[in-house]
């Protein structure tokens, strides 16, 4: 297996200044990958003709493909052509061809083509242009080194243009016509620590195995990455192989793969037993009814919802006991069994999903610190009678996290109730009060 | 004036392998330069021990500041402590504070630590840890060369919690007080349109001109920054004028200033006339409510609110006429009325706040396509009596788009009235129907 590596140059000011994101990069290794081509490294630089050019010279020694973007502007502040210059040693000539036809795209306009303009059209001796469908900066091709450059311009737009219309085929020449795939599936699990994900799949994330092996957090959710490159068939099936015994060790806490959202896949399993859901929340404050309506279609199973931010509204709309939250507080275990109830009976719904709790920063008490989360889930039960999982958590982060977490909680114990018939497993950030002994 | 410079060096396979866009430097890049510190790089790898420790033996002779984002998790695929070690030729050993807190935060969970996170608490010999506030991963503090190194988790907001509870006083401190300042305001505008924004400030947004004035935009709020370097009080001059300026040329459309947000600043224009809020939201699904709990303190003046996803809780819940559904649909400015003046009777708030729409990706009609979105504002007016707006947009973009967009506009349509007398403006996305003539 030929093993290319690629290195990711991005110029501007704009990017090390923190004005602007940069998107190129990741934009473009992606699509390396699928030419089973890996990125060695990202690099964005300032407009600094030195420092591009030294960059480019290192960058050559140790890559294979150097893509660089940006720079190739009309403006004072546009370098990376005069830099890959300094860096291959050689001078800048006016290319005839790019300048004829820079001449005709501005003609065409009635327009003289502007004197600051001329710049682009030039080129190191030894490197080639590479047309530009989109804009005024044709991009450039060289070799320094290990490396084949391949220079194009910072508007993402033009740049994947540019990418699509000859750069990638370009590539595919250098790297061979049997080049190899990459191929990638994604595990997501919900309500299971990093940590604990690490141990359960500690020999398959071992740097050497394959396929690789890594995981990805956000929030409650970790979504493991299986990725293989080869040729052929045994790529598949090495990266197959791999979802298969990650979501068997996972268990129950694995929940999806690839684009499943956990919302998309709880509202596909109540969808299947034709249930309707509705929502009762206070700290979360409609974020849970947002996270279950971004899903086209939500309205399937998605009644709707009661936010029920002050007390007056838990009494008023969903029948909470005004004793309940005067003994045991807004926030307990009672009120959000009673929120999920009151909602689940007054609508008739199949399920109901109620959360209180303390987001922060202020509220917390020693009894019920900053991050304390009671979830109540209401259901039919075999009887026919309303019965419910009532959990207490207490959720880390500052306020937005406790919140996405909140939410992302209540939908994975109503993703566990589905799909583990009514019986809830350990989850992430429960409390458990310590006994003394 | 001491010229000091910065490198960011980000960490992880999911940044090179393009499944995650590194928004870690952009937000540190910004952040150095309000210290007076520019960013001479952004380099991004992969979980690669040697080549994570090159880089930063590398940067330590070029740069004085260096950050490092990521790799400090608990599972195989994190290096970067490894990495400094080996950078510094150290051995890595068991910091003991760090490691009876970790311990105690799984205590106060009633867990047991795991043995996998013991590696969060291992600093290089010579380093010492920074407290993580908001999760397991504590950062490292070292220096090399002409270095001071600062390692920072990669979850965005346990980073940026790093950054402000330490390594910008750190640095602070490292850079004396005699450095050079930049100085920024950003001015926030919510509904008019960035090309309109940038007619307006055409003269001010000239490359050469003294402060830089730029916009970001991102849904309906366009940013405009002013940014000046220099020392003494002249840079404060310079920026607060250009802000007054822009302020008043963006007329009503101006709703707040650096850390505001539309939701902050309306929750405090309610706050000042003791009024109180509640919400109906169908194609929003609880995103608006979502938003406006997002504001710590939003209980002062929001007392919650009615997801009516289905025309069934629109006619239960709020009182919406079942006639007026099935004739001018649920997507109407009627209906659209009816569900604020239902919560707003309901509730005996001041203000309700309904929303109901087409989001897509289906249900579009030629008469209503895609993106058609009716909000009502109900209030009480000056009789006593419910008064109401409503207003008819066509919002573009996608699903998630269409709802942001549309929570947005209706925050924008209260801020309006309130700091406006009741008269509304002009809105970007209005719904106007072109006259035959």
């Amino acid at each position: 297996m030929s093993h290319i590596t690629a290195g990711i140059i991005t110029v501007g000011d704009e990017l090390t200044s923190g004005d602007r994101v940069d998107t190129n990069s990741t934009w473009l290794s992606e699509q390396l990958l699928t030419l089973g081509i890996e990125t060695a490294f990202h690099l964005a630089l300032p407009d600094d003709r030195q420092a591009i050019a030294d960059s480019i010279v290192e960058s050559s020694k140790r890559v294979q493909v150097l893509l660089i973007t940006g720079g190739l502007g009309p403006t004072e502040d546009d370098l990376t052509r005069q830099a890959l210059a300094d860096a291959l040693g050689e001078d800048l000539v006016v290319d005839e061809p790019s300048h004829k036809w820079l001449r005709s795209r501005f003609e065409k306009r009635g327009l003289e083509m502007p004197r600051r303009n001329l710049q682009q059209v030039q080129r190191p001796t030894s490197a080639s242009m590479i047309l530009n469908a989109l804009g005024t900066a044709p991009g450039l091709r060289a070799s320094l080194n290990d490396a084949a450059i391949f220079v194009m311009p910072g508007v993402p737009g033009e740049m994947k243009s540019m990418w699509k219309r000859h750069v990638a085929e370009a590539l595919g020449e250098l790297t061979g016509t049997g080049a190899q795939r990459c191929l990638t599936t994604w595990i997501h699990s919900v309500s299971l620590a990093e940590s604990k994900v690490g141990e359960l799949l500690e020999d398959l994330m071992q740097r050497d195995a394959q396929p690789v092996v890594g995981t990805l957090v956000r929030d409650f959710i970790v979504s493991v990455r299986a990725r293989a490159a080869g040729s052929g068939t045994e790529v598949e099936d090495l990266v197959v192989t791999a979802a298969r015994t990650v979501k068997e060790r996972l268990g129950i806490y694995a929940f999806g793969s690839d684009d499943d959202t956990l919302a998309g896949v709880v509202l596909r399993q109540l969808a299947a037993q034709g249930a309707m859901l509705v929502t009762a929340e206070s700290c979360t404050g409609g974020l849970l009814g947002s996270m279950i309506t971004e899903v086209p279609g939500a309205s399937n199973v998605y009644l709707g919802g009661w936010v029920t931010y002050s007390n007056a509204f838990k009494a008023e709309l969903l029948d909470v006991a005004p004793e309940t939250i005067e003994q045991h507080g807004a926030v307990s275990g009672l009120t959000a069994d009673q929120m999920a109830i009151g909602a689940l009976t007054q609508s008739g719904a199949s399920f109901a999903i109620a959360i209180t709790g303390i987001a922060g920063p202020d509220g917390g008490t020693e009894a019920k610190p900053v991050g304390t989360v009671f979830i109540a889930l209401a259901f039919i039960d075999e009887d026919g009678e309303p019965s419910s999982h009532v959990r207490r958590f207490v959720l880390p982060g500052n306020r937005d996290m406790i919140r996405q977490r909140a939410a992302i909680t209540a939908l994975a114990m109503l993703h566990f109730h589905l799909a583990n018939d009514g019986i809830l497993p350990e989850m992430l950030g429960e409390y458990r009060p310590r006994v003394e002994v």
